[in-house]
């Protein structure tokens, strides 16, 4: 039974340094975690949806597994208006990572997928998990029967797609994590005419959209003909501080249908309505205020307050001469970073995400204004 | 693709007889969904957790995903008292429908499953889903390669053990949805012998436990010997009102075993790291409140009212000669019920919980007291 990678190697790395330094200060830019907290609108709706559950007119009891109708229409509305995805499109969820799974549970064992490599650790795992691949490779630090499709800076971290096997399906994150790059409209252009060719289903996480600063495309539905090649799947957790709160949603298109002419999204109707019983409705509540005109404008405030973190790891980084990548339309810094990294600073080894990951090191902008000041001002201490 | 049998046949007939008398008030007995308001101990806890997170001192990102540790330790000290189950043998989740699916990801596609017949068409469900079962046989309304344990009036409600063949997975629910039958001390004793006897683990569903009168086990612990054989499921859907809050946990005790004495509580975690990112914070907070002194207190009482609702629905059906089993230990009256059941009370088939419930109908208790006065009043003009 292998053990997942995932955290590990951070959260080692955390304990062997307090242990070494208990009066240190650590500051961690290792986890993907947001710091900040919820906007009030948002935080007020779910205490009003809390409240409401003790009244007799606002109880109610089970919602619909796939989720408010308001929620999913909201949805829709708001981030693919010009894109004809309809709200029944729509699978609301208690998150991404939970979604990618049932994603899982609905492809089988029988697929072979692709992933970008380095890429969020969940995607192998949970291929892994139900056994879609083959044993570990130590030599390779890969898993059999999955194809890696390396992402370096050399490609521009776009995979070489005319080297790939044939797979039935595609984990594809943009903006990045770990790198933190977005894929431009031709790359994705390529990535959707490539499924179209092979009969592949990508799987499109888009959990980072709303730090595209750029012009590369925040949905692969912007993208003719994705919809009947993609799966798109997005998360609150990013956008509003809602890693613990847990909402997010999974977006499968009609148009989407098997090598038998079945509709996809049927099929991924009934694992939902199995295997899971809707989003917590005071989650959806949040959900929907954040998706309102206020909640909207402090969902930007919230993700600017993030970028302006980026911004100064990527300039302290680049003021010391390493080479940096990604940071501008996500909230994760991509350093070049063949040795150890500082002792006082956390961040993520590259290796954790992937092979093609060895010799980078993650380092995330979720934190505090004065621990990232902190760090910056470690970091160029130690590397100056 | 085979359809879903869940709550099929109750929406279609409950739409047929809407439109065929439009102006009739349609009483639903047939879903077991929670109706009264949840108490506001509870619901102010959810509430100030929620406002919390708009503070820089109240904020949290990612929870652990097996639960906050105080939540895990209230479960533990609150339902497992006596009986030596740790806090981290406990695993919080978004409710008992999704850790039947997680636990189904963990046994996999290579095992044969036993389940109550009737019982939750969940069970068998996620086991089609998973690929565990073959394929359906209509003649005798069965999946191929599932043991449907016969529970019907003439055992007592608890199957013939001796006539089970070799399986590795037995679902088991005690208070029972739908027959409302809670299996006794000497049964449970003999079930967990016979998973002793044949290396079976037993997934034991005690998500009515706390409706339970007489001194039926409310823990599948209680049974010596339990802990090396059994999972268990719960809930604080139908204890608390949070059907649509979503909070549950299932505990998996570190002597659960493998065969190759590798602990199904490590993989268990390992699915639960992978597939899940805990429940809503809010939701937990919920729980917390649920099982502090107040909350106790307050949960006893919505019990309560719903017994009264099961008492008068058993009186009703009694006082009309019918053939009554269930209520005492549950919410869930089983009443023999060869005909069709009246058209403007909606109560569920018996047949969409497996082949053994045909004849049968099951009455919910869930509801507001005027509707199960009104529906009582229906029946009795109907069938006196």
């Amino acid at each position: 039974m292998l053990l997942l990678r995932s955290s590990r190697p951070i959260a080692r790395r955390r304990a062997a340094h307090i242990s070494k330094y208990p009066d240190a200060q650590v500051i961690s830019l290792g986890i993907g975690d947001t710091t900040e907290p919820i906007p009030e609108v948002i935080t007020s709706a779910m205490a009003m949806r809390a409240h409401s559950l003790s009244t007799v007119e606002g109880y109610s009891g089970y919602g619909a597994e796939q989720g408010d109708k308001k929620l999913r229409a909201a949805i829709a509305s708001t981030y693919y208006k010009d894109l004809a995805i309809d709200e029944t499109d729509i699978f609301v969820s208690d998150g991404a990572k939970c979604d990618i799974s049932r994603l899982q549970v609905l492809f089988g064992s029988e697929v072979k997928m692709a992933v970008q490599d380095p890429s969020y650790p969940a995607y192998v795992d949970s291929s892994v998990i139900v056994g879609q691949t083959s044993l570990f490779q130590k030599d390779i630090e890969k898993y059999g029967n999955i194809e890696y499709m390396r992402c370096v800076p050399e490609n521009g971290f776009f995979p070489d797609l005319s080297t790939i096997s044939h797979v039935d399906i595609i984990f594809f994150c943009s903006p990045n994590n770990p790198t933190g790059s977005a894929t431009t409209r031709d790359q994705l252009i390529h990535l959707v005419q490539f499924a179209q060719d092979n009969g592949s289903i990508v799987v499109f996480d888009s959990a980072y959209s709303l730090y595209i600063s750029d012009d590369s495309p925040r949905s692969i539905y912007e993208i003719p003909g994705a919809k009947e090649v993609a799966i798109e799947t997005s998360s609150f957790s990013k956008f509003a501080g809602f890693t613990g709160v847990r909402l997010g949603w999974t977006v499968v298109p009609k148009e989407l249908l098997f090598s038998d002419g079945f509709p996809v999204a049927k099929d991924f109707n009934r694992i939902v309505c199995t295997c899971f019983n809707g989003a917590s409705n005071i989650a959806q509540a949040g959900g929907l205020a954040c998706l309102s005109p206020e909640g909207l404008k402090a969902m930007v405030e919230t993700i600017k307050f993030y970028k302006e973190n980026t911004k100064i790891i990527v300039d302290t980084f680049k003021s010391l001469g390493f080479d940096v990548y990604g940071g501008r339309n996500a909230p994760y810094v991509w350093v070049h970073f063949p040795g150890e990294a500082g002792l006082d600073v956390v961040t993520t080894p590259g290796s954790g995400f992937g092979p093609a990951g060895e010799g980078f090191v993650r380092v995330s902008a979720f934190g505090h204004r004065a621990n990232i000041m902190e760090a910056a001002k470690r970091i160029k201490q130690l590397y100056k």
